[in-house]
């Protein structure tokens, strides 16, 4: 049993240093969104959509986080207030952002000046699942390529979302995705949860996304 | 220093296990195939369709490694000889399989009547990178929609990979997609490694993997 206390350890601290986090950004009124999904379902893609479209709103900070690289930190640096990347690869636990890696890339933020901070995790439907990092929102994103059965094969990760998105909608015509079954087994899983179709590289239904983060910072601010 | 510990131990015992499995399947002369990707890069379309087409050639058995469902055994039940669904979600490593799953798994497989064994792992691109099962040979699928940049981002589960396969080829029009820089980083990784271009959806490029499996698979009973 010994490898299951670790591991529940491991978890328990997490929530502590994520709570942490939480304090520190509402001590500044920022708010932060934690962007989970596979390898290349699009979270830097949606970052830099948000960004272009929103920094005359809202100035945003991002942190990437990969197991290594700093390709996407690379493409999201122009927009961006701040941008902070951080390398999983030689972590012991290399499979998601932890509470503790954003507590050190919060270090770098200069907070004040900030509203929104974006969080990408790395891509995995799995691990980000189980640590929190101090986020505000959680958001998923599903690609049409993945299949309509993510939400059937990787429950965890969309019982905690705030919200769904299923992004490349522009490949609708050339792969199997049946729309309704895919927003079936989301809402069986978490009926909450709102559900954004958009594709990031045509700009297809993206207004609502960028609707619902104004909404969610608005309302935010107004709880401080 | 005592989480570090206890991984390097899990790591260690599941060596152990994989030598284990691996002398297991000598002894029944089963070739086996630890088939890795993000979710849905089209790891059990390559299985069903591999399936398909070798069947009359060769006894063909399925582990099929999942967090949660059994859809996937569902699909490939018909052409197996024998699928054994393994679901890590109240395991507490559940982002990849493992040996001792494995060990586990191979209990229900009759492997005196088995020439390959297909593993589909979960779906992920990190953890399965740091387990080895007992398998002969380690293939990775990247799918076109998910970028050419996963071996940058992802490098270690594209340094032990035997055979890479780029998946999808069909949707090659729709997505930006840069072949031969997806190949150049794989190169730079792991010169070794054998590159497949090919679409489980229309069949086209796959005869160059069905030839290889069926060489693995001819040269490892020479071995015997």
């Amino acid at each position: 049993m010994k490898k299951i206390e670790v591991i529940q350890n491991i978890l328990e601290v997490n929530e502590n240093i994520a709570r942490r986090n939480q304090q520190l950004l509402d001590g500044h009124n920022v708010f932060a969104i934690n962007i989970m999904s596979s390898p290349g379902a699009g979270k830097t893609s949606l970052i830099q959509q948000t960004l272009t479209r929103l920094k005359g709103r809202l100035n945003i900070a991002v942190i990437e986080g990969d197991v290594a690289s700093t390709v996407d930190a690379e493409k999201v640096q122009i927009d961006a207030k701040a941008v902070v990347q951080i390398n999983t690869r030689n972590m012991p636990e290399n499979c998601s952002l932890m509470a503790a890696m954003m507590e050190s890339a919060l270090k770098d933020i200069p907070l004040d000046d900030i509203d929104l901070l974006l969080i990408e995790n790395v891509g995995n439907l799995i691990c980000p699942s189980e640590f929190t990092l101090g986020e505000h929102k959680r958001v998923v994103i599903s690609s049409l390529p993945e299949g309509d059965d993510k939400p059937i094969k990787y429950p965890l990760i969309f019982i905690d979302a705030n919200a769904v998105i299923i992004n490349k909608m522009d490949l609708l015509p050339y792969v199997d995705f049946d729309i309704n079954a895919f927003r079936h087994s989301v809402a069986g899983l978490n009926p909450e949860a709102e559900i954004f179709e958009l594709s990031c590289k045509t700009g297809e239904g993206i207004e609502g996304w960028y609707s619902w983060i104004l909404a969610q910072v608005e309302s935010n601010a107004t709880k401080q």
